[in-house]
């Protein structure tokens, strides 16, 4: 056995530079040193809490955890700009203050509508089309559209020491997976080339979709009703339901995440519990307790007790996007 | 790159010997020849029809097509058996004639009820416990429970042919799946084991889970609620919302399962459609259009005009059971 790792390592060693820093747009702080030593604690084959391979799961939130969420959701961002395109083609399907506030990408009247708004927005942006139609959609968006404040392509606002992080653990034989509350669709356009995810790897909310064969063509159609709803309870459920093991690692940056760290930490063994603090206000956005987006009470009032790293985006991170 | 194809092959050559049948349960039938041309091809770099490793993705259902299903699914059987020991336990949960005859092993009754029947049966047995423990009570039945015909355990009524049909595409480089009218929770006991196939790619039916912490613990149980029924058009929806990718191999062996090859085998690019005919009356069971379980008739009717391969077990497998 011993010897078996030897060589593996040695084979490892062609392609990877003895000593090579895996993480390097993370500080020297003790956020980097523990994940490092909690990597090297469960996938050494000598150590009490060694993990197989099989059940190195690792679960990420997407918006605020892997890449930004301020001013707002990109894909809100991009169902607002749905709207302003389809609105321009016949300006008919404005039927509410609310969509004729997103055409007008008045982002500030959409999100005081609060949850029923952002409901309307996404049905209408989000649903009527083969699968196939919308992933389009949404890759043409991505090749054109910039964020209002970075002037960085939405795809280049990922968080590079996220990048690095899942690209470190799949590096040491974990399966990366993101559960988001961001939608099925919309994220598998971008998660394989931004992250290394692939599509059967990304879990998160859905509408419902219909299978019917139209004029010859099987083809799946996206409904205007939500099928679930990734966020909160919702994602141990879709975790248990998908994957049906039970991650060893769980990053989130909201309270939205609380419900998958408490699960995933839960489990016997080791295990690694992930909040992304949003501490940064000059190279990024700083917010938690009071955020419109993004709200962060229990993780940081809880997280310690319950063993989760909190990450200081300021202190931790030496770099904040991969774009830039 | 041809050079290094070759050095591929030389590598694989030290672990497999040279031309070794990759599938000795299938007699030398057009059914064989075809499954391994269609591999050889999509896997050749040198091929037109070449599939990268990411896009081989094969989605096979499970009662019928990798195991038996007859007299009736083993799952129910399950069901049936959990509600006699729980009526042994206290006679006063058996409220209906439905429950009565489950209690009393009266499959007849039971199925002659039909779906509802079906439902009430499955509800009782399997909700209100949390996952792991209706888990362990499946593994505690398969390791003693025995199928009344042939007298073997029911996960050795795999098809031999079947398991080695998937391992086939595993070493060459596909993604194996489960798509099943089946339980989740259910196939999973047993998946990894009897198929080479982990929890994250058994995808079925699934009852409704609440995530709550009881008494401390991070619980998810089992609610008496169906949350989807893995079953005909159900199968691409669920595909498409777990996997989202097309798969290029389908295999079924129901009507349940044609919309799975439909939309699988309509794809871009080369794909194999696969249908399990059950024509073997002496050495399992014959059944197809007439049949209470495993109906088949759109399969048939419309199967070869579609281009699938309609496998005749009777003709095109030399063994049946891996058990036996």
């Amino acid at each position: 056995m011993f010897k078996s790792v030897i060589t593996a390592a040695g084979l490892l060693a062609i392609a990877v530079p003895a000593f090579a820093d895996p993480l390097p747009s993370w500080n020297d702080t003790a956020a980097k040193a523990r994940i490092i030593a909690f990597v090297e604690d469960v996938t050494d084959p000598g150590s009490a809490d060694y993990v197989t391979p099989a059940e190195r799961i690792a679960t990420f939130d997407n918006d605020g955890t892997l890449w930004a969420e301020q001013p707002l959701y990109f894909q809100l961002i991009f169902a607002i700009d749905v709207i302003a395109a389809m609105a321009a083609d016949d300006p008919s399907i404005l039927t509410s203050d609310t969509l004729r506030a997103a055409a007008a990408r008045d982002y500030k009247t959409v999100i005081a509508g609060g949850k029923p708004a952002i409901i309307e927005v996404m049905k209408l942006s989000h649903s009527g089309m083969p699968v196939g139609t919308f992933q389009a959609r949404v890759a043409d968006w991505l090749a054109s559209a910039t964020h209002p404040e970075t002037g960085l392509r939405y795809d280049r606002m990922t968080y590079q020491p996220m990048v690095e992080l899942l690209r470190y653990l799949r590096d040491e034989g974990f399966k990366t997976y993101i559960v988001s509350g961001g939608g099925i669709h919309f994220m598998r356009v971008f998660a394989e080339d931004a992250y290394g995810i692939p599509p059967e790897q990304v879990i998160g909310t859905y509408t419902e979709t219909d299978y019917a064969v139209i004029d010859g063509i099987p083809t799946i159609t996206k409904a205007p009703a939500i099928g679930f709803v990734d966020d909160k309870d919702g994602k141990p459920v879709n975790i248990e339901r998908i994957i049906g093991r039970r991650p060893i690692i769980a990053g989130g940056n909201s309270d939205g995440d609380f419900a998958m760290l408490e699960w995933s930490t839960a489990g016997d063994g080791p295990r690694l519990g992930l909040i992304v603090h949003h501490t940064d206000g000059s190279r990024e956005y700083a917010y938690d307790r009071d955020s419109h987006i993004g709200r962060l009470v229990d993780g940081l009032d809880r997280g310690p007790e319950l063993g989760w790293l909190i990450v200081d985006m300021a202190q931790d991170w030496s770099r904040i996007y991969t774009g830039k």
